[in-house]
């Protein structure tokens, strides 16, 4: 397909570039700064733009990846267009593309992208969504061209997907900052734990995580939760997560 | 070394070949079945046995790789030998065996094994604590020949550990079988979040979490949060862990 990008961030240049590689033809790359335009625009081969009226009528799909609240101000001056639109966000529900084009629908990648880390774009599960089945469609058939984790999900699953993303992302990566917080309050260096993170992640990719639940909650070991409360007095809210999570161990079994 | 380990579970039969690999004359296996003894003994070229009567004297350790609860038992049993004896144990403190031998020492490895799914020793951080600086090196030595993430960890630091860890692997696998309630709840394969899962344990490998802190409550989105809460209303508890681990995100700050 020839496509078109709004936008020069991290799901942009990602994209753009398993895009570029699947050996679709990236027409224009529009940045509001032209620079950042210029640098993601070179490494795919399009053409830079920083004023969307310069955008061409010959590409066949318009990704916009910009931050949500600045989607559907794009969107609007894209009305009226003959192109298909999407836009790339989690919680953004497709509507604020169908007020103002028909054709349009959500291409969301589901990762966390950095700009210096390097993703496997094959393994990135992408969420479809269009406004008509034709459009889903297209989609899908464009998204298998780059991942190999393809689904159709709909504006109310999506916003689902993304609290479920902040349970399964935000706030693991919080309990592993208090464990290194209590760790390095007692001269222990967080390398200690990383293994154990790392092989923690990895059992859920085969199993389900109720399947591999450990520790003292599922063993209602209530002695050796006694004990890590004590351990933990020095700071009120920890015990409270603490308890509070254990609790719902518990209630697992 | 001439090593004997007491026991055939998880941490038994991973340890054992490890050192075995690593060169180590294994001397004999001990387990209350015999037919588990001869099972893991068979692999590592040890004697069966199943009465701790028939311990040999010619072992230069005893590592003693049993459930918490036996291990004063089995050291009890072992008193008045001459002989190097360890326990595997995160939480049982050193004074379990000392109370029967003065050469005792701890030899922890920090990971969650599973029968079935192979670990690469070298990665598995050993926690090492002996009786006296001599017993210490000895172990730390040891230790070196099967890791390279070898720490001097006493007594109360490896209780902070073991809690550190329930926050480090327990509660995140527990927010993982949450977020796949959240998705089976509204028909959505959990493969969706696996690969955000586990990019968000590689992320700490090489950087601290709070450098990596993502999701609407590190950057204050209150309406985000607020639309989060809304969607989670059917279940109370969930609700509760949403807002004290979002609480705990803003105040990282």
């Amino acid at each position: 397909m020839r496509i078109t990008i709004i936008g020069s961030g991290n799901v942009a240049t990602h994209m753009a570039a398993a895009l570029k590689n699947a050996g679709h033809k990236l027409m224009q790359i529009y940045s509001r700064n032209l620079h950042h335009a210029n640098l993601l625009a070179y490494h795919v081969g399009a053409e830079a733009i920083d004023d969307l009226q310069k955008l061409g009528a010959d590409a066949d799909l318009i990704i916009i990846a910009v931050k949500d609240d600045a989607i559907a101000g794009v969107a609007q001056q894209l009305s009226h267009r003959h192109q298909l639109i999407v836009h790339t966000s989690g919680t953004a529900p497709l509507q604020d593309l169908l007020q103002y084009s028909a054709m349009a629908g959500v291409f969301y990648p589901l990762q966390t992208f950095s700009k210096t880390k390097e993703v496997d774009f094959r393994s990135v599960p992408l969420c479809i969504e269009g406004a008509d089945a034709t459009i889903a469609q297209t989609l899908t058939g464009l998204a298998q061209t780059i991942s190999n984790n393809v689904y159709q999900v709909n504006s109310e699953q999506r916003k689902i997907l993304h609290v479920a993303a902040v349970f399964a992302c935000n706030f693991p990566n919080y309990l592993y900052h208090l464990a290194q917080q209590l760790l390095s309050d007692n001269q222990l260096d967080f390398g200690l734990l990383r293994p154990l993170i790392a092989e923690t992640a990895l059992k859920v990719q085969q199993a389900l995580p109720g399947e591999v639940q450990t520790g003292p909650a599922i063993r209602n070991d209530e002695g050796t939760m006694q004990a890590h409360l004590q351990l933990l007095q020095a700071v009120p809210e920890w015990q409270t997560i603490y308890a509070l999570l254990s609790q719902g161990i518990i209630k697992m079994k």
